[in-house]
């Protein structure tokens, strides 16, 4: 199996944080350079028609996009350590919890930093700055929501660590490395996030 | 259990298909009247804390929102039929089409007409035109993509119907409830509409 990824992004690090907790190493890392448009390709094109990283390739040449639906391929064929549940309750709260942070974290500090600042320079195909600027309000909004959320529970989705756990590392340190946000502000988060960087999946 | 929906609105329609589709008709359906703003009552926002339909209330009292979260829950309470996939491969391929459709149909739509319509009138609380417009080109794109899709598969996902088919039809359903597009520009998404609206589901 291959992984198309570019390192240095958040998307890709979710896939690669997910297989470190799973710690399933029979994935070939392959780059693709991105800041280039080697996403915009006919070649990669063919392997994602939504120019985006990651990509998997299964064995059989089968191409699966979405970070989260390559998560869920290694969730099915690895079940074990689980990382989306395991009864339907959990599987769901997790799920909730996962999509919250996706759109209220990854999906608005994203917007933000691809509308609202030089974004990735001249690949930036359309930006609007006031949109931009509205996902920083709403990423703050999503911050105090987990910040809630990190009051009674030890991981985001409840008591065990989950997907929804990676999905919020990767969104919380894309907004540091970008300097809209700082932990002080959101104890709770603050002491969550010194909990789960120090898993060697963190590094991954 | 309780699912907490406003009918006319697609995200629950979402739910109340896959339920059709699996044969399940334990749930109570409790009317949120949302144009009149009672997603942001105190007593609504304890449901859920993001202000929106559907959630789903548990006999034990936990609630989940989202309606992929709403599903997941019910495809893994009750696994057959299967909507989501039987093999890691059909579960990650279905889980794929399922964002992709849901990110540049459902999302892309709903944008262009939370933003570059009326909407919702008097509670719409943020419009941005320009970006309401940019998704129209978006949901235009998605469409296009779709339609390739179904050149040579039945469905979204491929031969089997799955959850995909549903957040599809929904989503185009509130494309041309909005007027802003017609299947004879998709000639394959024709073909697969009129099949699939015949299913019961498709009116629950």
């Amino acid at each position: 199996m291959k992984l198309y990824e570019f390192n240095p992004f958040p998307n890709p690090r979710r896939v690669r944080m997910f297989l470190a907790e799973k710690g399933i190493n029979n994935v070939e890392f392959v780059q693709v350079d991105v800041p280039s448009g080697e996403h915009r390709t006919e070649e990669f094109v063919k392997k994602n028609p939504s120019e985006v990283v990651p990509v998997l390739e299964l064995d059989d040449g089968t191409y699966i996009s979405e970070s989260f639906a390559i998560s869920r391929y290694f969730e099915d064929a690895f079940p074990e350590p689980s990382l989306m549940g395991s009864t339907p309750k959990e599987s769901a709260v997790i799920d909730m919890w996962q999509r919250r942070v996706e759109q209220s974290l990854m999906g608005c500090v994203g917007t933000y930093f691809h509308h609202a600042t030089e974004g990735l320079g001249a690949i930036e195909l359309y930006q609007n700055k006031d949109w931009g600027e509205k996902n920083r309000e709403m990423a703050r909004s999503g911050l105090e929501q987990l910040n809630k959320q990190l009051t009674t529970n030890k991981y985001v989705a409840g008591d065990k660590y989950s997907i929804a756990d990676i999905t919020a590392l990767c969104s919380i340190d894309f907004a540091l490395f970008i300097k809209i946000e700082k932990l002080e502000d959101y104890p709770n988060i603050k002491r969550w996030y010194e909990d789960v960087s120090t898993r060697p999946s963190a590094s991954a």
